[in-house]
């Protein structure tokens, strides 16, 4: 695929030669491993034991572990039930298994070039939005980003992080901050390594510095992703994420909101309609295996939460920026 | 001293039979450590080290060190210096040194009669503050507290944490929220580990949750200490209390400073004039000794941060509660 060839970023989703190589997210920031996957079962592990994450990373690579059980002449009806157990609630994840399955063939080459034209598609959506999103920052910003939305979560490039790849390659950008993103860490993580990676300047920030940074230095954009953007435009994303717009908002600064067209959700009316899923207390009460927290701490640790359309200045999808009324946005593009 | 004896609460200074026994800090939540001081130098390294943190406790355990050195005859000079030395850019140190030496004696008794003195008057300051709160609160309140003001940071009950027992001891409180407080976690660490051994139902959260927390569940206050109020009002305590003033207001939660007297600073103007102290990176990059952040990572690490007057519906100290124009009621109180 000539996209795929031609984008020099990061790519941890790699097809060689018969193998799938997926760069392995849980030793990173310190470490590039890679896992090479050499069946449909190997690459549900990976998806189980989170090598890979990122909604859109997961359908990529679930679609490459059909095509790889398809050359090895094993089970297609197996391979698909092994990686649909991987993750059961990664929406990505069972659209891409019902896309490869829409093909009606078990031919490798067919389902190798249909899981390569997935990944091909999400990368050219994400540089789709990059540019629609570079388009609304001024020369000389500075711009404030949440948790990984980049090219370690998608087919490359990124959503949020492809926005602000887009606007540096542009030499709009001053400096990126980026929030460390508790619980998991995937800010500092994994959004700093791949800026760090990139070249581009960044400042990794507590989650509870923003809006003193917002105060205390000028941010002209905050910048993010979206798990999933109900009609009226309400969108739900990890949390921390309302109360940076909320912040946004006391100082002036904008919020974008990028994520490709298939996370809106016309049948959810608005964010009171998302179910927001909560998560165990280890996650809050341990750091990479460290307890930090009392034996027997009760934790509230919701994953998401909805930032209401009104704090929102811009949603970029590839389709297009919304700006204003989202509700008729929406629904003209998506009619 | 009557009320140190009185106080059923967490003692983290205690004075036994000529020896101070301090709490190990570094060890909470998971392990009650006690640490034997026999003179000053053991009690500045205590502080050097972290053992004993929090401003009004750092005091009070450097009047009992010199204290010990009295009794047991060392230069009086010397320990005064070890102790100075230990924390140089702490207030309260500074503070309660000079109060000793305004004795004007070496005699060991009247030395720990002093340094008791100053123990027992912080804590009475936090009892009437917890007091002074509480009667702001109303039954059946969810409140939310930042960062550790309690018992281990002062001479005990605490100050915002002081105003949470002194509500929950008079049943008005049915769920208290505490945030992490990232990056030194003094939150989950401690905060937590006083609320579960005082009975005081709590939920450890993400700081990026609060703003959520107050949309999806109300919270009736937010009640935070303070390291330094202007003669306008304005607030500076720990990284994260500004972004929670905003996300108040933004619900209509309301939002209570509580600190003793000595927290005013009517020579500061207004919090512009505060300044915020940054420190290194490797509180951000590392938790605990586990690194979660790049290799050469850049970071901003502003300790503080600076809550204007506006944002705060009641200041609370010992003389009494400011609501409304706080610069004359500073001046009225200072005065």
């Amino acid at each position: 695929m000539s996209l795929l060839v031609q984008n020099q970023g990061i790519q941890p989703i790699v097809w060689d030669a018969g193998v799938l190589r997926l760069l392995d997210q849980r030793e990173l920031p310190l470490r590039e491993v890679w896992v090479a996957c050499h069946s449909a079962a190997d690459v549900a592990a990976a998806i189980h034991g989170m090598a890979v994450r990122g909604a859109p990373a997961i359908g990529i690579a679930a679609a490459y572990g059909l095509a790889l059980d398809a050359a090895a002449q094993r089970d297609y009806d197996d391979a698909e039930r092994v990686l649909a157990q991987s993750r059961p609630t990664a929406v990505n994840l069972r659209w891409a298994l019902q896309r490869m399955r829409g093909l009606g063939t078990t031919d490798a080459a067919a389902l190798l070039q249909e899981a390569q034209r997935i990944h091909h598609e999400d990368l050219a959506q994400n540089l789709r939005m990059g540019e629609l999103g570079a388009a609304l920052i001024e020369p000389g910003s500075q711009v404030l980003t949440h948790c990984n939305t980049g090219a370690l979560a998608t087919g490359g490039h990124g959503t949020a992080l492809g926005v602000i790849r887009s606007a540096w390659q542009q030499h709009k950008l001053a400096q990126v901050y980026n929030t460390e993103t508790r619980p998991w860490l995937q800010g500092a993580r994994l959004t700093a390594w791949e800026l760090l990676r990139d070249g581009i300047p960044t400042k990794l920030i507590a989650d509870g510095a923003a809006a003193h940074l917002m105060r205390s230095r000028k941010i002209d954009w905050v910048i993010v992703g979206a798990d999933r953007i109900a009609a009226n435009g309400d969108t739900a994303n990890k949390i921390g994420t309302y109360a940076l717009a909320i912040a946004a908002r006391h100082h002036g600064a904008r919020f974008m909101v990028v994520a490709p067209s298939g996370t809106f959700d016309p049948g959810c009316a608005d964010g009171q309609a998302i179910p927001i899923e909560e998560r165990s207390a280890r996650e809050l009460t341990e750091v990479q295996g460290k307890v930090i927290a009392p034996p027997g701490m009760q934790t509230w640790n919701p994953v998401f939460d909805v930032t209401p359309a009104g704090l929102i200045d811009a949603i970029v999808c590839e389709r297009g920026v919304l700006q204003g009324d989202y509700a008729a946005g929406i629904q003209r593009l998506m009619g």
